[in-house]
């Protein structure tokens, strides 16, 4: 590969590279490249938002150049340091470090992470540790407080008279610490990590390193189509979440992030992706973006390229992506049989299919009026609502069914005179029989 | 004296103490207090504005306090540490201690300096230089970006789009750690200095100490009635100045500030200082006031009290107060001395007096056109002005003397049948005579 389609390769999906031109050096200095990334130790779960970035770093692998993971520890380690909020207690240093070997187990199934050549895992605390408050004033004096006001989420504070606590313009620095500590050539980031990776560039300039290249990915919207995916906002899909929760999670994407989704965590060319929503409709496109993540991810790691040949490797054919079951050979049996069990469970809960192995419940004879129960006890004596009221709720968004058809009147009454199954949403089923009171005695 | 009594003597003059009620809590501990004063090695030319705070900390020194005047040696070290200005070079370890001693034997005219039990010379290199990154993040974290930018200059500068290098925002965490370094109980300053002073406790909190006292002096106004005295400014009186100067800009205070100079700088009572003014018009306050100073300043330490009884003790009488000569005997004879010839000085020139020995300049006959020379070239020639519109100028502003009499018109031309006195100002004098030409030969 030439270094312009080294370029071309990475580019791709780039939300912008600052500044270009020196990344265009840096590949053609055909040097191996130090590409950093920092890592939170407080949130060690990682999600397709962090593939994003993640599966950019496992292609400048491809390419030869070596990823170095930054646990940020040190900053870890002092939790909040004025003492006022409690939500943010500081790790342990055990605490830490079994954050981070979660985080990378996590990583390395996108990351190459057992060749030192193309892997280094490092925790900040080396050398933030021994710095000494005259290395902070030397890279505090870089930069101006105007320009740390100019950090949106400085700035949106500062405006809304939202404290921001001076230790906070102290952070950046940390960061940017980290790079000269490395060297870095490249730091990746979210796009809302761009001023603190152009800090980056400041503090290595005055340290009389090369700048680092600020490489920005996107930032990947949730399943509520509006949100950056986070955790906290229970908009995510795990990297390790089990395929048949993968698979379902990616059928739920809002169309409209569809596309986004196709470019930032697939290797499908724009053409292809385009032609899939045009021919199959945006259910046809879900199910082949569903296999290939799914199929990815139930790899040990994901390939390297997530595209035609992939896909074709699953078993499956791209032409025929309006939802045919796998036709052909898999060059992945394991990942192929994975899609194939998560598939046919969300088509049969899609479709209202009842699954064969239910939960009983027994509802008590005595339960009854005149042969008849009311729906909403019903559903709460089976354990599927909380209340008759919520069940009542519930019936008004057509949310309940029994024997697959949707429940319409909250006030219905039911026979029982043979076993019914009663489902809530999409997946949560229960079987309910009548059972014979004992006689009363006495 | 009682706690109530120190009270009310060290309150005389300050502008400010914060809180009142824990400084009074303090004096009635009847504990030796601690009483910390910051010194900037860059600066180290004393003048009566920083004796406003000096004679103040000599008054804690009379009730048994200790003062600890602390070199800043550490942030003097640093100099502009983003390079980006060329006019705050670092000083090297040699020129902060020589700036120190310098600093010292000004001081050691107000404050006592040869008791270890009521002062401590410290540089705070000596506990800001082991200071870690950690250690900065706990302290910034103790307070708000919106708390530094209310501080008067940093809110201007803010406002006018003056860069702030953010290092500056970590300066007043510096010298609130000297606070808990020295266990200061009381930090004095000028009034200027009161957000670093109440930053001071911040941090003592921070650190577990109770916090000090803020001590704030009124800010001396320079000779030009306008200005906070500078030496940049050239509006000062240096501590150090020979009596005859120190006289001479005394007389110059402007009336308007006359009661300002003798509340911050003696100990005379208010009416007494308002008696002087009313009776002796301002010229028989300034005459006191240029004794008491220059008398003071003119011993080898100046007395805990600039008061009436050291005015007597001078040998002058306050009821006299109107321009006299010193009838009584002194007990300062070398203060009175000094005071005696620098007044007589001053009078022989207020008055138009002309000094005995004054330079000589000759102006060689050809310079005169029919006998006579214009006034502006005879002025450039003797050396007082720069150049011929230099001495138009001065004319126009009444600067300029011949034998006494102000000159008034700038194309006078004048005879040289007899030497001359040039005056420029109040006391820039020469003695201009003819000399004769040597005959020109070929």
């Amino acid at each position: 590969m030439t270094a312009e389609e080294a370029f071309r390769y990475l580019q791709r999906g780039a939300i912008e590279i600052v500044p270009e031109e020196e990344f265009r050096a840096k590949l053609e200095s055909g040097r191996r490249l130090t590409v950093k990334l920092g890592a939170d130790p407080t949130r060690p779960d990682l999600h397709l938002g962090h593939a994003v970035v993640l599966r950019k770093m496992r292609q400048f692998q491809e390419l030869g150049h070596k990823v170095v993971l930054i646990i940020g520890d040190f900053t870890g380690m002092i939790g909040d340091p004025s003492g006022k909020s409690k939500t943010r207690p500081p790790l342990t240093l055990e605490e830490t470090r079994a954050n981070a070997k979660s985080y990378v187990e996590q990583a390395g199934k996108i990351l190459i992470t057992e060749d030192a050549d193309r892997f280094a895992l490092r925790y900040n605390s080396e050398w933030l540790e021994p710095l000494s408050f005259k290395d902070v004033i030397f890279m505090a004096s870089q930069l101006t407080v105007a320009q740390m006001l100019e950090r949106e989420d400085f700035k949106a504070r500062y405006q809304q008279n939202v404290p921001i606590r001076l230790h906070e313009f102290l952070y950046p620095l940390a960061q940017a610490y980290d790079s000269v500590a490395i060297g870095a050539d490249v730091e990746m980031g979210g796009s809302d990590q761009r001023f603190n990776l152009l800090v980056g560039r400041e503090i290595q300039r005055a340290y009389g390193q090369p700048p680092q290249v600020a490489f920005l990915m996107p930032l990947l919207v949730g399943l509520d189509g509006r949100e950056k995916m986070s955790k906290s906002l229970d908009n995510y899909i795990g990297v390790a979440e089990p395929p048949e929760t993968m698979f379902k999670k990616l059928m739920r994407v809002p169309d409209a992030v569809l596309p986004e989704y196709f470019e930032l965590l697939t290797d499908l060319e724009a053409d292809e992706v385009a032609a899939l929503q045009e021919k199959g409709g945006p259910v046809g496109a879900h199910r082949v973006l569903a296999r290939l993540i799914t199929g990815a991810y139930a790899l040990p790691r994901i390939p390297a390229r997530i595209d035609r040949a992939f896909y074709e490797a699953l078993g499956y054919r791209l032409e025929a992506a309006g939802g045919d079951k796998a036709p052909g050979e898999s060059r992945y049996p394991e990942a192929t049989r994975a899609v194939a069990e998560a598939e046919a469970r969300y088509d049969r809960v899609a479709r209202g299919g009842i699954p064969e192995d239910l939960p009983e419940v027994g509802i008590p004879e005595d339960a009854l009026k005149e042969g008849r129960i009311w729906v909403a006890r019903l559903f709460t004596l089976a354990g599927l609502t909380k209340s008759n009221a919520e069940a009542k709720r519930l019936v008004k968004d057509r949310g309940l069914r029994i024997d697959g058809e949707p429940v319409t009147d909250p006030m219905l009454e039911v026979t029982l005179d043979r076993p019914r199954v009663l489902q809530r949403g999409k997946d949560r089923f229960v079987r309910v029989r009548l059972t014979v009171s004992e006689p009363r005695t006495g």
